[in-house]
């Protein structure tokens, strides 16, 4: 069965499926519903596994708030004299059972002719060739569309320094997302180190493998530094997908926000809350795009040295609230927006996740003219496209006007009433790496031309 | 069409595919054939791609020397005034366009629910899970089933030190293979730097991704310390396939040999030629399972040295062909053997790839009992099962009878009149997987039992 969507402000609740056999008579699932409803589990999808003269086998669909409250939840299903509890599955964990993701020969190796192709001894004179013109590694390698994800697990989703396996499920989600979205190798690589001296070298040791380097939930200030050093020391486009990625997507939903108040973006005043990997870059995104000195807020005076740094201006959460006309808080601190500080008109964009700092609902009833949480505004939507435009062109490095080209990119496939696209539509990350392709090729750091319709087609394909 | 197959002394010569239109009257055909045949150049599959009242358009693959036999044979087709060429296509560039492996997702992601579960807010339940209790890890991630595949491009094939991106098109075959016969998910990492010190870094670095390391084409004597390492200062299985992984195929080559021969590896004296990382492997693998000192020959004291450290002897060229009834010759040196060395009823496993010592016609020639190079002892029969076999029981490292166990296991499955059996056969790829595990289980490197019944199963799905 299709399981049950969630979404908005269900999403921290947990999703369980149990499998009752209902004594097949009239009022049974009503009374379960009712003791289910009554317990605060709130039902989804409920689908009929089998039907016979005496009983029915459904599977149910519940969200309950957590461990305790399932067990609760539990005990009142068991205790019905009339529905047996026959199973109860986890249907997220059931998705990540034994990886998400795979590497997969892309032809069947089935006959002599094929192994002595793929392998020994065909493969020496495709390696000789290599040796021979360097470049023809980009046609008779996968490294051209192979990306590296890499973390050290300091700064999982919001989850803080859980470790980098602890940390796969998510890289391995990316790396899938990767091959779904835009056809690109995804490779997870987990550092067994969190020093930046560490993650630099092993990372600059095993470019060669790689494309493009994809830094992933590296906590900060680490990251700033991993960061720079890699763009400075690699030939290639390196960037973190919680700075970079995460300030692209931002300013798709900033213009998202204006377009939806009535506003340009250039007449309102922008404030940051928090300003951490994404925070900072964010603000200093906007920056770059509008020209105007952003406001941030952060209650380390090392981050707001960074961000007044960059050409920004600090001040306090207050300041921010009373200031200005747009807010973006990225500081994984819930509730820290109360509704008393937000202006009647104001937008808000609360990101943290998965609990923002003041509620889409909150902050419309407190007068906001606009608001939004992470859930609407993800980094799936910018990164797929932002990598195979850079490798589609053999981009040189990543420079801001292919961030901005993601954000107009994203922003411009938003439809009526929408702060930002879905990320499940194939044409945004089309738009998205033709946006990149072509800001590689205008400001210079393409290493070689494309060709819009023969892209199109292959993401077609 | 399917591929002529190239096999035996053909190997080292080039496969072309030529297209050409002939007109549709009797004795064309024949005429290219007559042509074609008077340069030298050997002709394999033809098929016919379409059929007219005027003309007829065939493929056919030749096999020339080199670039120049190929120029001067396609000048010969073009003189022809009834054959029209039209067009010169390299198979085996086409197999390794674009690369030979990606990374994939495991299940699709086109669907809201889908994305909510593989990635937010799901995933983060899965990490926190893992979190709180590591083993989980594998379970929900595809950790434990992902090889690393590292070189540093010293030792590729019998190239040499070409770097290790032309040597990528050989670490994407092994990840083919891999997925091809057992199911990993092979993961080529290329090291920027030669140095034992950088790869041994390297890999410990990103160790935690990955349930296995398979060391690959890494020059001598560099090898020996970065396996050595590695082993000592990980906690999982590593091995080098061009040390561990030949010597276990060529085990089960001398195994053949007496088979064919009618004799017992422990009546024979074994001599091996040739002390790199392979020569090194296979003499210490004999040792380990004979219990006999093997005779050493190599032209570099300090390999000779290593190889008496193991418990074994050391002596000349000569001394190995005159004393020993099978000699296995590792050196990579074309023709080191000649004909008057040969001693009648000698075996010789001449191995150097793609060009051995002595060619087994050369060899049975001069009077030996059986001879075979090293198109038949391919490293593709041992290295997948190995490592299979040793996550499915999340092996704390290998052992020494665990290359025994791949050696037996594949000397089991060969065929009447065989040396070894057919590396597509996936039955081999079973009992190399089963005799592992069972020795790992044995040995007491194993962290959990598997069950034999639920192993084949998975295999034959």
């Amino acid at each position: 069965m299709a399981t049950t969507t969630v979404s908005g402000m269900t999403q921290d609740r947990l999703l369980r499926t149990i499998r009752v056999r209902n004594r097949h008579e009239p009022g049974v699932l009503g009374r379960l519903a009712t003791a289910l409803g009554a317990l605060g589990a709130t039902i989804g999808n409920i689908s009929t596994d089998a039907i016979t003269e005496h009983y029915t086998v459904r599977d149910l669909d519940l969200l309950v708030d957590d461990e305790q409250h399932l067990q609760r939840v539990l005990d009142a299903v068991r205790a019905l004299s009339d529905t047996m509890l026959l199973e109860v599955r986890d249907e997220v964990l059931q998705v990540h059972s034994g990886g998400k993701i795979r590497m997969v020969s892309r032809l069947p190796i089935t006959t002599v002719a094929a192994l002595r192709k793929a392998y020994t001894p065909g493969v020496a004179e495709v390696c000789l060739k290599i040796k021979e013109q360097p470049e023809l590694a980009l046609s008779y390698t996968g490294i051209p569309w192979s990306v590296a994800i890499v973390t050290d697990g300091t700064a999982i989703l919001g989850l803080g320094n859980i470790g980098p396996i602890a940390g796969m499920p998510v890289m391995e989600g990316k790396a899938a997302l990767l091959e779904q979205l835009v056809g690109l190798s995804g490779v997870p690589i987990l550092v067994d180190s969190t020093k930046p001296d560490d993650i630099v070298r092993a990372v600059e040791l095993i470019a060669p493998t790689f494309g493009a380097i994809q830094l992933e939930d590296i906590g900060s200030p680490a990251c700033f530094e991993v960061d720079q050093r890699l763009r400075e020391s690699l030939d290639m486009p390196v960037f973190q997908d919680d700075q970079q990625g995460t300030a692209a997507v931002a300013l798709a939903a900033v213009l998202g926000a204006c377009r939806l108040t009535g506003r340009s973006i250039n007449d309102v005043c922008i404030g940051g809350i928090g300003l951490g990997a994404a925070g900072l870059s964010i603000a200093d995104l906007l920056h770059t795009y509008t020209g105007q000195k952003i406001l941030g807020a952060d209650i380390n005076a090392d981050a707001i040295a960074r961000h007044e740094a960059l050409g920004n201006e600090g001040g306090t959460l207050h300041d921010v609230m009373a200031r200005c006309d747009l807010v973006i808080a990225t500081t994984g601190v819930q509730g820290l927006i109360k509704p008393s500080m937000v202006r009647p008109g104001q937008v808000i964009l609360a990101l943290s996740n998965p609990k923002p700092e003041i509620t889409p609902a909150e902050a419309l009833a407190a007068g906001a003219a606009y608001a939004a949480d992470g859930t609407s505004v993800n980094n799936v939507l910018g990164f797929p496209g932002l990598l195979r435009g850079a490798l589609e062109v053999n981009a040189r490095r990543f420079v801001p006007e292919m961030y901005v080209a993601v954000g107009l990119a994203i922003a411009g496939m938003a439809g009526e009433g929408e702060l930002v696209p879905s990320p499940l539509n194939r044409r945004v990350h089309l738009a998205v790496t033709l946006a990149v392709a072509r800001a590689a090729v205008e400001t210079g750091v393409a290493r070689q031309s494309f060709d819009e319709e023969l892209l199109a087609t292959r993401f077609r394909a």
